[in-house]
């Protein structure tokens, strides 16, 4: 058994003959999500891989990512974009400002994936984004097209379109089986933001 | 647009009227289990919460998240147990040396979860250990029944028990829409491990 500090006396290491680039998609209407990218991230930055997170329709939510990635150092990159959910329930923004804020976050995806600064870009949300049309999918295709060979694309939210999913290498379909919010339990920190 | 190093001028914090500790299960064939954990691991870090994470039937083969989870100092534990995943091809410990290296984990988790040291303790690959016969299923529903009430306690791998899906508040399950292994793709550092 290895505890934090005294890994075990022998450590084996993968170490991949053909290195690669993936296109990851984490779709699915469940919980996990942005969790998901956040632990690719971590497991990154454990690596020595310079990672940069480009987050859609957050907005000023304050989420424990914020303060978790930067004890990450320099390894992580997190740029929180936009104005909350687009469309639900108490959002005062309107749609003509949601997509301006999502289309300026495209041109920072196009600008970190085109920079060769990075071995993963995650886009979170943008899937939604697209879903809600403040990202066209040509767009995402093109940012598909730009993608270095060697460097990791993870594009995360519900709806991925199936032109998306047809062109990435792994895809994850989180299923929500249960959500704690239907027994009417408000998020928690730590395990919901 | 808010950079790292540089929030949004006006912060919003949401704050539970009802704190509760959630038992969460993230189960499922696709990828994003462990990673899923991890990042709960690194949010949880960022609001200054303790996690304890216990991985069974991991064994001696590095991955990102043992020099990750350090980069969070003390608030975050890794115990790494066991010795790689029972019963695939080229593992050539008994079925017995994995049931003794699970029961071991076990003893440790139930240490955890009373200890009042943490607020969220992970039990990663714990599913896949009961599906193995490496833990019985009474010992899981004795973690649950002994689990704080405010402590989040998180079980992840595939094929959990419906027993243990019952008496979780949220649960996802990560279904395998693709995987690059299937295109004969290596596991690559950052992504897989």
């Amino acid at each position: 058994m290895s505890k934090q500090g005294s890994p075990p006396l022998t450590i084996q290491r993968l170490e991949p003959k053909v290195k690669r680039g993936l296109t990851v998609v984490i779709t699915g209407h469940g919980k996990g999500k942005t969790t998901s990218a956040l632990g690719m991230a971590l497991r990154a930055a454990g690596h020595g891989m310079r990672v940069c997170i480009i987050q859609f329709m957050k907005g000023d939510l304050y989420a424990g990512e914020w303060d978790g990635v930067k004890m990450l150092g320099k390894l992580v990159e997190l740029h929180t974009t936009g104005k909350g959910f687009c469309g639900i329930l108490g959002n005062p923004y309107p749609w003509n400002e949601h997509r301006a804020n999502a289309q300026d976050a495209m041109e920072l995806a196009r600008e970190k994936i085109t920079s060769g600064k990075f071995e993963i870009v995650i886009l979170d949300e943008i899937n939604n984004a697209v879903k809600l049309k403040l990202v066209d999918q040509p767009q995402v295709m093109e940012l598909l097209d730009l993608k270095p060979e060697l460097l990791h694309l993870v594009l995360t939210g519900r709806d991925a379109l199936p032109e998306v999913i047809e062109r990435a290498d792994t895809v994850s379909e989180i299923v929500e089986v249960k959500h704690a919010y239907r027994k009417d339990i408000e998020p928690q920190p730590g395990i919901d933001y």
